[in-house]
């Protein structure tokens, strides 16, 4: 297998593209599919503030590492959840990043851990509240990462989503015709009201083996392991599915995916409706004063509920 | 495993109801699934005769089974491809149902011999006119099936299809974001123009291990064999997805295409488009006088292609 720019001998095969990449090539690959994803769909510009949201794991430590090599002014948040087992060695693989990659490009880390700030880790919590964990871990990682870059000012938060997590979603969205979720499926979302930060997600473009590689080919040390939580979750499903559909059928994903989000630009009715209805159904929550469609945001309650049912 | 309904043994378990039923309540659940999808989608009345599109296989026979008992005019039409070792057995599956069950209903089967008709099977037209053998053979059942309902005064035309059939065309369609064929996904398509028969999808609410079952519990003798030409089909993959999702998950199948249906009536634009939009695009072919969107249709034009190529 030769590399289909330069004929060396390459390092992977990409047949949705059909097209194989030696590292240099594919890393330039890479870039190339982010900065035409910023590009494309508008994401930001070089003189923008961008916070990341870094887990530790490859999509989001390999986000934060373009940016970086593309010139983005690019600082990273990680949430420490407090999971046994798991979330030290997440964020020993996050810091060990920016003490490695990240300083000498003047960009920093900060770090959030829940226990310090909630008095209790993600599975105390959920227990407390009687929710999944995953979904208690989805309110808490959303809510303090647009916290954190409203507060800070940053111009915009980028994660590190890519095809085939967009693709699952997609799927599991379509499969129960969640069409308000639909709507917000795209890989930006505006700040339509005060307190909401920019959200973008520059790896769409890209299939998660392909940012696999990246990672291992570019020497980024991240965590290997799923999230012990997500076992038999329903987002691995459906990329099981997906992967046994691209294999049969390459480009699959792609075509899903960028097919969907053609055809939302074509059917949205206006430009600005997201920000309109979003701007008539929101307003502060009363505790906390971020955005909220009730009195009090999910994430206040959540709080609460756990403080009222913790015997601390 | 108790029946839901009488507590006899039960045979068959509905995951996706949280059911399981005995022989006789598995019938009247069948019967009852196709009364309601008759009924919910206003497909045809006890005046109506009704052509039923029969291949031999379990759910056509099923259908043309339950719409005998009950009580509608259903005459049948078989369509004999000439696959060689698949044909013959696939007509001797139906002409035994006609004697054995249809005909002490007052019901009589019609059989056209593509081979007959067009001087060769479907596998030498296919290659003739240099199209893969399953767009050729969709070709030719879809006019051969039309031209017989309008031309022996049907009122509506019957096909086989069940959820998983209708779930795993939708899938594709959804993956491809095929707009146009989404439109057409209903389980009634109406006589739109002149020389269009109404065509409907009766088993629709039902899944294809439930239809196998009824025709296994009926003694129903149909051809188990997948059509040879069929292998490796992208229906095939499409229904092994949604089959995983399904047991991963009971209901899956059910919640997709249901959905979809209750979202497009919500979306569609007027009752009647569908109508003015085929009434717009479409007109009697030059040849055949069946409507086309071309001057000759393209059962007519591939029948030319066939006869310019073919030797004798």
């Amino acid at each position: 297998m030769r590399c289909k720019k330069c004929q060396e001998k390459a390092v992977i095969g990409l047949p949705r593209h059909n097209a194989a990449f030696c590292k240099g090539c594919f890393n330039e690959y890479v870039h190339d599919q982010v900065a035409r994803a910023i590009k494309a769909q508008r994401m930001f510009g070089q003189k923008d503030r961008i916070l990341v949201a870094v887990s530790g794991g490859k999509d989001s430590l390999a986000l934060w590492d373009i940016l970086l090599k593309l010139g983005y002014q690019a600082d990273a948040l990680h949430v420490d959840l407090g999971i046994p087992g798991y979330s030290a060695t997440s964020r020993e693989k996050v810091e060990r990043f920016a003490d490695a990659v990240a300083a000498s490009r003047q960009a920093k880390l900060i770090i959030h851990v829940v226990k310090q700030e909630e008095g209790a880790g993600i599975q105390e919590l959920a227990n407390l509240v009687n929710r999944p964990t995953c979904s208690t871990c989805g309110t808490i990682k959303r809510y303090q990462f647009n916290r954190a870059a409203v507060e800070r000012s940053y111009d915009v938060m980028a994660t590190g989503h890519n095809l085939d997590d967009e693709a699952a979603r997609l799927l599991g969205n379509v499969l129960h015709w969640q069409v308000d979720y639909l709507e917000k499926q795209g890989p930006v979302l505006p700040a339509s009201v005060e307190g909401f930060a920019r959200k973008v997600k520059p790896l769409y473009r890209l299939a998660e083996r392909e940012v696999a590689a990246y990672a291992v080919l570019n020497r980024i040390d991240y965590i290997v392991e799923e999230c012990p939580m997500a076992k038999g979750s329903k987002m691995l499903l459906y990329k099981e599915v997906l992967n046994h559909l691209e294999s049969e059928s390459p480009g699959t994903k792609q075509a899903f995916y960028w097919g969907f989000l053609d055809r939302q630009t074509e059917t949205r009715p206006t430009a600005g409706s997201m920000a309109e209805k979003d701007q008539a159904s929101l307003h502060p929550c009363t505790v906390c004063g971020q955005p909220t469609t009730a009195d009090v945001c999910t994430y206040c309650k959540m709080m609460a509920r756990a403080q009222a049912a913790s015997p601390r």
